[in-house]
């Protein structure tokens, strides 16, 4: 079939066109892409006006990416698409710990800092002393596993990536010891509304869907021979825990920011102010 | 459902929460979309890597796109989306003219020129006179009908809009007369290559796809009362004819470019180089 398609034999003839791409994988992917797209079209019956807004609306969605600003992840969170890849690609075996979306707001090269160390970058907020294990899934404790760590502020709910001008904060790299012990402070992040100005918060708006995430402190785990993990931890009592914008709640993955009256704290200080510490334990599952 | 989505329940649970939505249409071109894309990323079991290649791949579309490139119109029409919403959208009756697809150099505001006008822009290449008529699909003519006309130079392949500094060429707008006739004089079109210097460009090199068009003339007819029409009139015997990176040739709309020696040309002068006459008949369906 080279010429005079219909809407019957178009999609046949998409497909065939890729005949001779030699990555298996490519077609696999791309037929189904292909199949699904045009389903769509068919099922709904797109009229021309709504491709043509569809089409604006990603052209908007690339043209809104910057070095700090990644609107075609935003449009993946928010679809539950990430999320959905997340969990294809993270069938671990029940006591791993759970996975939850990576988000718009990593970046590389974050500082290591040794245990107890702060990486609050002196953002104001209430003090908050984490600790735990990393181990993998049969309880042995993983030495000299690295967990990347990143969150929000502990006032506005806006990453440092998101402020002009701010070098760092609320990022670090932390090790464990030789019993798989962690440890590192900060401040408490707060609840936040994903970036909204863009056209994906105008997607929202139109769906009628709020745009908050319940705060959480994001951590990448990994170790030598073992499965890395991508999670968060959510702070309990939150009020956004149910209807997370991006859909990354597990019940699993929500830990008691435990509240402390000034005093003695974990790190062997003292602090002046009230203070929360955190316990978390990690578990990976061997590769 | 608030929290702990799985592979299982997530796909709903988006779909849940555009439950406020007031506008219905937008509910259900929505649903259909996240059914889709999640279908798809369950059924090819999507990588973190291939999502993040998609992530790239999108974003560095939608920046390709500016005032005179539109990227993601290129990428919809090489998959046979823009065919296809071009058929679902246009299910004329049998002796209507065929639509094909709209593509991505027309812009508004070419002038009105009078019959036998001359929109080639003072290009180079073989003059060619088209003239023909309007008509509804019982045959009767339509007078002040507008076509709306565009196509690439005569040696190159390009729209006026792909060169840097051209103010334009290869684009006029005729109306028939009392008796549905138009006819306007250009130059003959060739054929060409999408724009391929781009992430559409780089993916069809990917899947070992060429990037050929055979020569055609972009029209739009326009006639109050009527379905408009948007084609091409594809030039007989080019040799991408069969194959065509759009999916757009069908068997009615590829047209007889006449050669004739120099003499006496259709629009009452004379020629004196050879040139071509092409005859094409356009009939709207009533709305």
């Amino acid at each position: 079939m080279t010429k005079n398609f219909t809407e019957e034999n178009l999609t046949e003839a998409v497909i065939e066109r890729m005949a001779d791409c030699p990555n298996e994988r490519l077609r696999t992917v791309m037929e189904s892409l292909i199949r699904h797209v045009h389903a769509f079209v068919r099922e709904v019956e797109l009229t021309e006006e709504e491709w043509f807004e569809g089409i604006r609306f990603l052209t908007a969605t690339g043209q809104k990416c910057d070095d700090v600003r990644q609107e075609f992840i935003l449009l993946s969170d928010v679809l539950g698409v990430s999320m959905l890849v997340d969990a294809v690609n993270h069938r671990f075996p029940a006591g791993a710990t759970e996975t939850t979306v990576f988000g718009p707001f990593f970046r590389e090269g974050a500082p290591e800092t040794p245990m107890w160390g702060d990486i609050s970058g002196g953002q104001p907020g209430t003090p908050c002393y984490v600790s735990g294990t990393v181990s993998d899934t049969a309880g042995k404790p993983l030495a000299n596993a690295l967990i990347d760590v990143w969150h929000s502020d502990g006032k506005e709910g806006l990453y440092d990536v998101q402020v002009e001008g701010q070098p760092w904060y609320g990022r670090g790299r932390v090790r464990t010891d030789e019993n798989g012990r962690y440890a590192f402070r900060t401040i408490q992040p707060v609840y936040y509304s994903i970036p909204a100005d863009g056209p994906v918060g105008a997607m929202l708006g139109a769906l009628r869907r709020h745009t908050w995430r319940p705060a959480h402190i994001h951590t990448m785990v990994q170790c030598e021979g073992h499965h890395p993990v991508t999670t968060h931890l959510f702070v309990n009592g939150d009020q956004y825990l149910e209807g997370d914008a991006v859909f990354g709640v597990k019940e699993s993955l929500i830990v008691d920011f435990v509240p402390h009256e000034p005093g003695p704290a974990p790190d062997g200080g003292t602090s002046d102010v009230p203070f929360v510490t955190v316990n978390y334990d990690f578990a990976l599952t061997p590769a």
